[in-house]
């Protein structure tokens, strides 16, 4: 998809076994509009003339507050029953990035990611460490409470107690889902930024670190090549180093992103095992949203375009 | 470097202002002896048709049991006074990988790291459940005793307590150690493996994760390409994602190891500003060993070669 607008956003909910028989119209209409809201937070930092950056939190943080997707506020249940959660973020002017691993408590990890981009030497802080950096920002903590539905409890329930883990919605039936939220975008001063936010998979334990939080696997931002946000098995994701494989193919092989990101998710990823997809924006406008799994949730504006949104295949 | 013996080991102890003023000559001779000892236990398995992934385990639990390298028994404290580990390792055959960030108590994070690759789904563990999984493998936990030392202890007492965190030794001149220590290698089968091992920076705090951990930053290995370990100014190294750097210039471009190093080492990371070096092997035996700091404590040998070391730049 190629298009020179001066600014661009593209965000994704997540991919998996995401089929229209697993949704109703009325859950349908709720996601959509879910990732509309956080286009257009973006798209309006965008058209006012804010930074990539500050328009991937901002959706990043839309997408944490909605009890639907797996990341800040919909998080899934760990284990012992808390909430652990990833997120990156990385400017593509300055490859500066910030990210946090199974941090607890933090109302909007992503924007914790942020505050580490810009006031710590570090670029990765985890766990309680991360928290005490938080509180160290006067950032914004929430209670259990905020972080339970009714859903997500469930859904851990079913599989509390054993060694099992699952991967998001639907732990009925064999599907996979890979709850994890991300934007990309372009500036009006052709700048990229990338952000990326996870509550990880039901049960998990053992402090299992997946790829969201991880730059130049679960996302990357470079102005020279692209901005990357990744969705599925964590994994396999980190074993093919992949937002920095898309963007190292267009750098050494001068390809367009929507070859990197076909070749990548189609046939690199795959062949190691891997599903799920990505979204990725260059410095020119041209978005890509691929996935090799059956739907991806996603939404993109370019320019002053009308916002579209996609679930499943086609 | 260019070598086709049947196997082939190379090992670091890590990089940084590493000056002849700065080493006795007995302390050089003790640096220049741990080294012979890791490679020549990762040469005794790979000249008895062990494998790549078994070497560079070896090599780097002999690196992490001497207590003059930044890695397992010679760990820095961190900021609580605890010794907070990383590590990491990766099969370039089959691509699995095993990390540890923030572990404590471990005698051998490598070790903890392989044992990830072989018993668990995921690739990465950190912290407190790091240990509970090292706990249900069974695995050799040591108390602070065995990982207090003198020289360490004092390096931590002069920044006890401030924000200050200091890299490794010679923190009272101006002077940077990436402590960190790794090892690559080639079998008798053409396969090739990475292994990273770190105790992290003296007195750091907030579960500060660095590069050595991270799949694809700090550790690389990829039959296809080659096997790298990386160490370094940790944060530069992530946003750079250095290990892959390397080995997808070389995938893309078709270039050798030597030229992917060299224009990694000495001008990529370079550019975005960070110091360290990184040790590679490809399948054919070719070695590199670049640093853009003043030294790099390393040795190789390749078949039944000489064991050769190195510190400084010449």
């Amino acid at each position: 998809m190629s298009n020179s607008e001066t600014f661009t956003i593209v965000v994704h909910g997540g991919a998996g076994t995401i089929r229209r028989k697993h949704l109703t119209e009325a859950l349908e209409a709720e996601y959509r509009q879910a990732l509309i809201d956080a286009v257009e937070v973006g798209s309006e930092i965008l058209s006012g003339g804010g930074s990539a950056l500050k328009a991937v939190e901002a959706a990043v943080v839309s997408l944490e507050d909605c009890v639907l997707f797996n990341a800040g506020r919909g998080s899934v249940f760990s284990a012992d029953g808390s909430h652990e959660m990833d997120a990156s973020i990385m400017c593509g002017k300055t490859l500066d990035a910030g990210a946090v691993a199974g941090v607890q408590s933090i109302k909007n990890p992503v924007s914790l990611a942020q505050q580490i981009l810009a006031h710590s030497d570090h670029v990765m802080l985890a766990g309680d460490g991360a928290k005490d950096f938080a509180e160290s920002r006067n950032m914004k903590l929430e209670s259990d409470e905020y972080f339970y539905s009714e859903m997500r409890y469930k859904q851990w329930q079913k599989v509390a107690g054993t060694n099992q883990t699952a991967l998001d919605h639907n732990i009925d039936v064999s599907d996979k889902k890979f709850g994890t939220v991300g934007a990309v975008a372009l500036d009006q001063n052709g700048n990229v930024a990338a952000a990326t936010s996870t509550g990880g998979i039901t049960n998990k334990k053992y402090g299992r670190i997946g790829d969201s939080p991880i730059i130049g696997v679960g996302n990357y931002a470079n102005n020279k090549t692209c901005a990357v946000s990744c969705t599925g098995d964590g994994e396999f994701f980190i074993r093919g180093v992949v937002a920095y494989d898309i963007a190292a193919m267009m750098e050494f092989t001068d390809c367009s992103l929507e070859h990197a990101c076909k070749t990548v998710i189609h046939e690199r990823v795959i062949k190691i095992g891997g599903e799920g997809g990505a979204i990725a924006v260059d410095a020119h406008g041209n978005i890509s949203m691929e996935f090799n799994s059956a739907g991806m949730y996603r939404s993109y504006k370019q320019g002053n375009g009308k916002i579209i949104t996609g679930i499943f295949e086609s």
